[in-house]
Parts: C-alpha cells; sequence; structure tokens
C-alpha cells in the first residue's frame, strides 16, 4: 500500500482527488494539506466527506511532506508549485502536479502566458508530461509528472493521430472549445457568480488561454511538426464536461490518400490499446454527460466533403481525465500498477 | 456469482442498476429485457454503455426468464409486475420491483391511486417493503421485494423515528418535496421538455401523489400509527435529487419530555447501524448535490422555538437511495452479503 | 415628467429598476448614485446597457440626491437606508426603498433579525409598507414607501384574503418558499457560486429568516391578526422566481362554512381590482416561468379533503414584483399614475 | 391599426409573435390560426396568456385568412407554408414567414437539405430574404418576407461586413455555433427532453445543417460572392441564445492594408443606421444573456496576430432577432412604421 499525500486538498481537484482514491485498492491517503485550513477537517467544508475516513488538514511543510508520502499530488493554483516542488524532488517523494506550472518546457512561455514567477529549468527538465496515452514510458519512469491540462487533454487526444499524418495543412487547425465552470475552481468570484451564467454562454481569452503554448508544445513532443494552433475556449451553464470542435483542413494540394475509412481506422488503431479513449463510430456526437465522472475521452470523427474538412469532436470530464483521474492514472503507471486500477468507468446517466 | 436479469433495461432505473451492478463484486448482469429494444444492444440508446460487456436485450418471457436468473429487478411502468410477477414467482426467480405496484397492500388503494389493474392478493402478501433501514430481517427472507419509491424513501427515513415517540401531533405532519426531473423517466413528454422545464418551478399533483399511501402504510407499518400525510411534490430544474422538508408539531399539551438534543440523539441512535443514513449535524443544511451518485440517505433536523415546530430536512439520489442502489442493497440482504457491497458512497461533488 | 434617481444602481435590483424605468413614458432617469463606482459608467459593468442613454454614476451625496429628484429608489444593502434616509426625507425628495431597512416598525425586531443598527423611530413611522394591492391608499399618500421584500409579497398576497376569514386554525400556517439565485444579489461569495448551487437544490435559514417577521406584520396590519409563521425558504438551481407553498388547516371544530366553491370566490373578488394578482383556476399549477420579467403574482388555490387543509401556491418573479416591478407600482401610486403604467406584463416564455 | 394574424400560435414563436406584438402599438392582433387546436383558447396551453386579450384559435383556411388580415405570419413547421403560400398571395394578404420554406431560392436546394417538397418557382422569386440591416429596400416593397433562419441572423450579421472587403481567404470561414434548446420548438421527443439536455453539451448535424446553404446564399446576395461556409451548430443548456465563433484567416499573401483599427471601423460603419446591432468595443466578450429577451444582435471583434485569424463573436436571443422579434421589424418596414416600433430593446438581466 502506497502513502499518498494531496497538496492543496480543500480545491476541486483536491476533492476529486479524494473521490477518486477513496475507491483505489493500493494505496491510501497519508496526508492532506491546506495553506489555509491548517488543523481543520475536511468534512468542515463538504459534509459529504464526513463518513469518509481522512486525516486532518495539515499546513504545507515541503520537507515533511516529502517524507511522508510516497506520491505526492499538487492540486494547487499556479505558481505554488514552481515555489515547492525543488524541496520535494530533494525529499525523494514522488511528484504528480495537476497546476500549469510544470507542464511548459519553457520558463519564458510560462511567464509570458501565465504572468506568474516560472518553475527552474532544472525542475522543468526533470518533470514529463503526463499524456498517458502518448507518453507512457516516460511516465512510467519519472519522479515528477506534469499533468495535463483539462483543455490540452481532450485536443490532443482528438489530434494526436491525424498530426502524424501528412493528411492535413497543419495551419489550418482551430480547436474551438467548450468547458463546463468547474474548471475554474472553487473561489467565488463575479466569473463564476450563478446568476451571471446560468442560463447563458460566452467566450473568453480568445487568442490568450495559457493553455495554447501547451497543445502547440505536446503536439511538438509527440510529432516533431510545430503548428500554430488557433484555441477559444468558451463557458457552458454546467458544472463538468469538455467537449472540443476541431477544423482541419484536408491537404487537396496533393494526392494525400486520404479516405474516412482511413481516417476511422487511424484513430481506432491509435488507442486501440487505450483504456480510457473510446473512439466512437463514424460520425457520431458525444455528449458530456455520457462521459460524467468517468476517466474517458470519447472522440467522433466527421468529414465533410463540400469543404474538405475534418471536424473532430472530443469530450472529457475535465474534473477527471482533464484533471485527478488522470493523474492517478499517471500515479498507476508510475507505480507499475495496471492502468485503470481505481479510475472510474461508468457514467453518472442521466 | 449470482446471475442478475434486468426487465426494462432501457429506462432510466434499468441503467443506473446497471451502473452500479457492473461494480459489485458478487453478481454478473446474465441478461437483459426490453419489450420494445428486443435483439438490439443497449449502447444503441446509451453510447456511453458502448464498453461495457453487456449481453444483449431479449423479449420478456416471464418463464425464461425465471430460469436464467438467480434474481431479477422490475424497472418497469406501473402495470407491467403486476402482470407477470405470479409467473415469475412459480419459476422460483427472487423478485426486486422498482416499480410501484406490489407496494400498497390494499389492491383498492392501488387501484384507485394508480388507476391501473392492481396485483393479486396473493402476490401482494408475498411482497416485503424494501425500505431495510426498518424491515431488514424481512427482506433478508424476502422472495419478493417492493422496493419503495423515491419520494417514500426520503420521506420515512426522516420521519419514522420521530414517529415512534409521543412528542408530537400526529395530524400535524407536512411533507414538502421537491425533486429532479429524471425521476419522470426518459419518456418523451411536454412534461419533461427542456424549455418548459429550464429555469422555472412548479408544484404537482397537490394532495394526489400516488406516493402518499405508500408514506402512510410505511408510517403504519414500522410504528402502527395510522397518520394522514399531507404531501406536496414539486419539480426542480436538476437531473437529479430529491430534498423533502417536513414540518411536525410539537405536542405542547402535556410533558412529553422533548429536548432539541434528545432530538438530535433519537436520530444518531436509530440509524447507528444504517450504513446509508447519515444524521448530520444539528441545524444542518443538506444539498441534493452531496448526496449525487451515492445511496446515501442524510438528514438533518431543525426546531423552531418560536412556533413549536420540528422541521427535518433529507436529502437522497432519486436514482440510487431513491431507486437503483436500495434496490441493490436489498439484492444484498437477499443473498447475504454485506449490505453496502458493491455500492456507490462518494458524491460526485461539485 | 418626474425626475428619477436611483440608487445603488450597479445591483441587480438596480439595473432591474432601470429596465423597467426605461419603458415608463412618464419619468425619466435623472441620476445614478453608487458608492463603489463613482464617475464610471454603468455600461462598463453591464455591456447590454451601452445602447441605454444613462447618466453616469454618482457617489452618494444625501443633500444631493434630494434636490436633484422627484423620486428616489434605494436599492442598496442592508444598513444603507437607515443611514441616509433622515437626510433625504428632509431634502424633501419622495423615497421608495428596496432594502428592508424601514420595513420593521419595531427597531428591536430589525436589529433581532438584521443584525444591525435600525432606522430611527420617526423614520420607522413614516414609513408606509408598498404592498398596493393591500395599502393602497396610504401609500397614494406616502412620502416614504417600504417596499416589501420578495417572499412576503408572494407569501401576504397569498394569504391575506384566507386570514381575514375565521375558516381556518391561525396557528397552523406553514410557508415553504423556493426562490432564484438572483435574491441573493449580485456580490460574489461561494453561496452564490455556480458549481455549487447548479443542479442542486437546498434549504436556508430554517426559522430564521428576516422576512418572517416583515410576513407576521403584514399579516397584522392587514387583518389586525397576530400570528406565528412557519416560513422555510429554499434555493432553486435558476436565476429568477419565487413560489411559495402554503398550508392551511381548515378549523373543523366549528361549522365555519367553508367551500372550495367560496374560497376560489374570495380570492377572485379580492383581487377583482388588483392588475397585478392572477387567480388561476382551482387547482392549477403555476410555473415561476410563466411570470417571468412581469409584474405578476398568479395564485392557485388546492384543497386536500383527506387532511383538511387548503394548499396556496403562488409565483412572482423575485426581481419584477419581489423587488423593482412592485416599486414602480408603489411609484405610480405616490405620483397618481396609472397603477400599470410601465410595468411588463407579458412574460417571457419559454 | 393593422390587422394582424398568426398561423401556428401555439408554437413557440407564435406566442413569441404575440408577446412582442401586445405592445406594438400600430397593429393589432386580429386572429390566431392553428391546425390542431381549432376552437380553443391559447390560453389553455399558455396559462400566463389568460390575461392578454386574444381571439380564439382558428383552423386554417387559407382564402379566409387572406381576407382578414393586413398580413400573416406563418410560425409553422417545415412544409406547411411551401403548401399554403399561393393562395395566401392570391388573396392579397402580406405574408411574413418564418419558417425556413421561402428561403432557398433554388427549389433544389430545399429539397436536398430539408427533405420536403419545395414551393413552386413563382412562389420563392416573390419572397425577399428579410434580413433588414442589409436588404432593407426590398424588405419595403415586398409582399412576401422570408425571414431568416436564427443561425443565418447570428452569422450574416458578423460576416457579411468583412466579406465585402478582400481582406480575407474566402475558403477559410469557419462558423461555431451554439444555441439554446428553444430553436428546438415545443414538439416533445428525446432530443429535448430536459434529463438528456441538462449539464450536458453536444454538436449535431456536422455539415449538415439546412441553415448552411441559407448562409451562403446570404453571402451571395449581398457580396456577390460564392463562399462555401463549414457551419457547425451545437446545443447548449439554455433556453435561448446564440452565439457564434466565426475564425476567418486574414489573405497575408499580398498587402491587403488590414489592420484591427480598419476591423472595428469597417463594423462600426456598416451598422452605423442599424438600430438592432450593437458592435461592441474590440476585443469584448458578448454573453447570449445580455441579449435575452431583445432584437439586439450584439458582435464582437477580435484578432490573434500569432495565427492571422480574425475572430468574430456575435450573440443574438434566437427566439426574437432570430425569430419573432425580426419578422415583427419585417411586418414595420412593409408598413412603412419606424423599424424599431414596438420592438423589445432591454435584456432581462439577470
Amino acid at each position: 500500500m502506497k502513502r499518498i499525500g494531496i497538496i492543496g486538498a480543500t480545491g476541486y481537484s483536491g476533492i476529486e482527488l479524494i473521490r477518486i482514491l477513496l475507491q483505489h485498492p493500493e494505496i491510501y491517503i497519508q496526508s492532506l494539506y491546506s495553506s489555509s485550513a491548517e488543523g481543520r477537517s475536511l468534512a468542515e467544508f463538504f459534509p459529504h466527506l464526513q463518513s469518509a475516513d481522512l486525516p486532518m488538514l495539515q499546513g504545507i511543510q515541503p520537507e515533511k511532506i516529502a517524507q511522508e508520502n510516497d506520491v505526492v499530488f499538487l492540486a494547487t493554483p499556479a505558481g505554488v508549485s514552481a515555489e515547492i516542488t525543488p524541496v520535494l524532488i530533494k525529499g525523494g517523494v514522488k511528484i504528480i502536479d495537476l497546476s500549469g506550472d510544470l507542464r511548459l518546457r519553457s520558463p519564458e512561455a510560462y511567464q509570458e502566458w501565465y504572468k506568474k514567477l516560472p518553475a527552474t529549468k532544472e525542475v522543468l527538465q526533470q518533470a514529463v508530461y503526463g499524456l498517458p496515452e502518448w507518453n507512457k514510458s516516460k511516465v512510467r519512469e519519472a519522479s515528477v509528472v506534469a499533468n495535463p491540462g483539462c483543455y490540452p487533454t481532450a485536443t490532443l487526444l482528438s489530434l494526436l493521430p491525424l498530426l502524424q499524418t501528412e493528411w492535413i495543412k497543419p495551419d489550418s487547425i482551430i480547436v474551438d472549445a467548450k468547458s463546463g465552470v468547474s474548471g475554474a475552481g472553487r473561489g467565488a468570484s463575479l466569473g463564476v457568480h450563478y446568476s451571471e451564467l446560468n442560463d447563458s454562454f460566452h467566450a473568453y481569452k480568445v487568442g490568450q488561454h495559457q493553455h495554447t503554448p501547451e497543445i502547440e508544445q505536446g503536439i511538438l513532443q509527440m510529432t516533431k511538426k510545430e503548428i500554430a494552433i488557433q484555441f477559444t475556449p468558451h463557458l457552458v451553464p454546467m458544472t463538468r464536461g469538455i467537449l472540443t470542435t476541431s477544423y482541419i483542413q484536408i491537404d487537396k494540394s496533393q494526392d494525400v490518400g486520404f479516405t474516412v475509412e482511413g481516417l476511422q481506422k487511424l484513430y481506432e488503431h491509435a488507442y486501440q490499446n487505450a483504456p480510457f479513449v473510446r473512439v466512437r463510430p463514424f460520425g457520431s456526437y458525444p455528449r458530456t454527460k455520457e462521459v460524467l465522472g468517468t476517466n474517458y475521452c470519447d472522440i467522433a470523427l466527421h468529414f465533410d466533403e463540400r469543404t474538405g474538412r475534418i471536424i473532430i469532436l472530443s469530450v472529457i470530464d475535465n474534473m477527471v481525465k482533464g484533471a485527478a483521474g488522470q493523474a492517478i492514472q499517471n500515479m498507476n503507471l508510475l507505480f507499475g500498477f495496471e492502468e485503470t486500477l481505481g479510475l472510474p468507468k461508468h457514467a453518472l446517466y442521466p
């Protein structure tokens, strides 16, 4: 039984980690940390956790954390991991960081998009990008995992197989993404005020979302192609779920051998050993509700003959495959457990 | 490993049974039945089930059903169980009926409130009311379980301890109940039309809901008191969840020994061995979201000194403790498994 | 053309006043005041107001406010009106206060329920309770109107006709109320966080809501009866709307002459000259959506013969009849305009 | 006072026409028609209309309809207008058709995309496309108006100014559209079932929506350019509102003189005399809620320097500017009234 610690246990990613880990047969939750709620019980904030047997919240002392746990999850706001990871690494504990701090290999890019001080180059070099479907062997040997963002997870899983081909025009890629509100976290602000969001829809951060360079870096790492992505996030009046609609132009300037059957097979083959990616029948319309509470990413392929464009739909639960679930999938790989161990597979429907 | 059959597998209660049973270690889903979808796959209706290994849908042939399974769940509309239960009983299969057909012991009352032909007296006499917290020993020995309705579950669990005392005026009881829309099932109608319900709230069936006699019968059975309940259901613009607000007048005409401490202790004691009832701290405000996806019923007690009334709040997930989860809790008792085996305990929050 | 000022223009009640007043033919919006946004334009906060021709926001200087306007609406948090009303009164401007500060005639009761310093007795004595359907003649002559709370409006309109009869047991009255989230205002807090409220339901302030004494005082004022009301508010995952479900026991101890026909006629008669109260057919189920955006209060009567209880359903839009619309209805009376002038009557449906 | 008739009065577009027309000073609602509810009152279906003074529903007799009214609105499902319009035209009544039947000038295209029998060439030639901001002079003289679809309205208003320039690559245009559920009408089906849609998001009809040829025809008509549009609709868990996110690649192959200031000015100039189009400040994020209940289309421009793409956001209320409101705007032009007469301008916010 491995000892697990969670830093930032009072946030939404923190309690989602707990929800899933309480079902995991090979670990136990050793310790919970919070900078703001030291000495208190998590059930004070989340009464539904009163029946779970959980440790009290402790303050964040990195040396102590490194000693007490075999792996520590950081479910913290931007900037925290950059600061405390060096001590944790030194202490020898494995790290799975759910924040964006360790994802971008370039400190300059981090600073530009996140407007915060970046982690050091040394830390960033140790961090392995934890997208298991595309980076499994490295994750297995990692001691620091940068858990992908919610949008990059849904986007990369839906684009990468296609980007390995020569079928398409790389500069044509547009990702129009839609997310539930839980991705914004538990902090109170006008931006997550019920009366402002309910029964309404809007876009935000057009051309400026910090997940854009993460997507581009992921593409570069996995396909060796340097591609600028057009990425637009929108806020949907729902709690959980992300749907991405991606548009990619076929390269009709030469005979690239594209067929819709080939497209479907490409994806089925790419993910035949990926237990959490479900390639849906060609022309399907996945709904975010169909992956609610699960670690699945469902992908459906479309082709518009009139325009010569491939349209790809993908859905995830942003709190699971887009955060806590994927982090535990990475933990399973780190510890040599079966990849699917303890992870939710059955959507809450309806 | 017990063999499980589900009749009415394409409805919401059917797929909720499947969601939970797929996690249960001591059974397997042997067969699925549907009167309208014979020969088809459940994944045609619910694509999220494509990754579950499930049998094809069969037509409903009661003799065959009795042979193929150790227990059969009926997740069927009113009227079906009344018709096919006799053959199933004869065939020797255990029966857990999620419909209202076998709950009322009086065929006349059934006909009055349900406006359908009732089951026979013989069948009704065999049926045990499956509210485990109050009827566990009988359920253990039953071959036919009438699984309680969603509203009666939330109501009875919140009222019964108090109704065993002499603290209150029995004719004062008012239960104001609020439910999510999933309780209405999957059939399309104007009554469940999104644009009609979203961002709106209304009452329905004031004084006429068919769960009223079930609640009164449950009280009579468990407390030997014949009490008329005022019951009003409302429809909340949400998918899952029931909250009941119950009002009970203290009997101030004599010294009944009532104290708020005594009230809280009464409930804590009544449910100390009930793994799925959580008595929350006195004066709490449980939210339906806090039991989402779980088999819990959370209860909170309030007392208004100004008016001398006890107010009791209870929440359940109507699809779990109010239907499929409780049915599986009953199944566990029938088969001698641990009561909590395979049942969801961790709410999807937020 | 009357000159209108609004204090607290950046809140939800403030912009709802503006939405309606922009359609009013006999007034113009002279000035907007805000303690936090002096010198700014309202369109900075509410871009949809960019096309309305509105004055800039000014700071709150009571003397100046009194000079500039014929009437001033106070759409301010608890505590503000108590403080500035004396100066406004002195300045001779008419006052319509949407906050709770001037509603309770007893300063002690205010302090007990609001936990704030009350207005002076002098101010409170001048304030007329602005429920036009029951206090029209006084409102017409008032210079200070205490605009009723949202819950009291829906509750009093649905109870008062009945409470004038001898049909009922006065100590039996229970009001189970449900409100949309906009009633909580625009301030950001965990209590109005989208992810905490969406797809969930809960009660709050059981036996402790500050609208309780306002309801009881309204009953006393209009019927001369001192009655303790059981009042419970709940939060519905919707933006606007209040529904109250009220339970009243018929007095069966003597022949009180109650009939359901008499009940329906009582209400139709009571409101025959009330342009904003619609008594729906007996046994109806009004929906909050059916009054969305309008100044109507719709009331439906039910009677349960089994229990001898009258159940009354009423719905309002909490922002209109529950706040800004009723305030303008009062303004119309103050200025001798037609009561319905400029007020919205056509619900946005669906 | 003009006499107005509405065919299809029991649908959502029908009652939205009524909501707005009841406020219009220069017309009165002469007659309401319904194929399914002859002889009944609209208040039977929509109790909130009980206080409106409306005629009873009549059956659909085209000759009689032509005699009784000055203009008739057809708020009918696809296929009805194609059938009855010839008789209405012959009878001399002006026609405003809210269905898709008269929008496509090519009967073959109609048949291909709508899978229904088209109207005759003669009828189609008389029909003027009722997008007032771009076709006002023709609408003024029309006797038959084809009222635009909801998606085409939001899309064309946001694209047309730009498509008149030489700044862009015409084959790059992608319109990712999101709509509330009311656009699907009032008919009950699994597709609009609350429990299936609430708290979930999905795309539909990728590359196949019947509004695609309407958008392309509108572009051809207004700019003389034949452009294939990539159009993808999605369903948002909300009742009203459409947001479109359009992506257009700047033509960097030559010096086209594009600047962001020029872009913003282009739109401000294009719509300086359009009372219902609001060009928001550059880089804004309009929300569907900000036009709720109004006839506005709000447009915001963005430019992503990294990718060289213009991104345009536009929002409308699909029931108003996307249906009934625009139809009444067209009626105003037909009758020579002021364009804005009687049309709602103040959003219900929040």
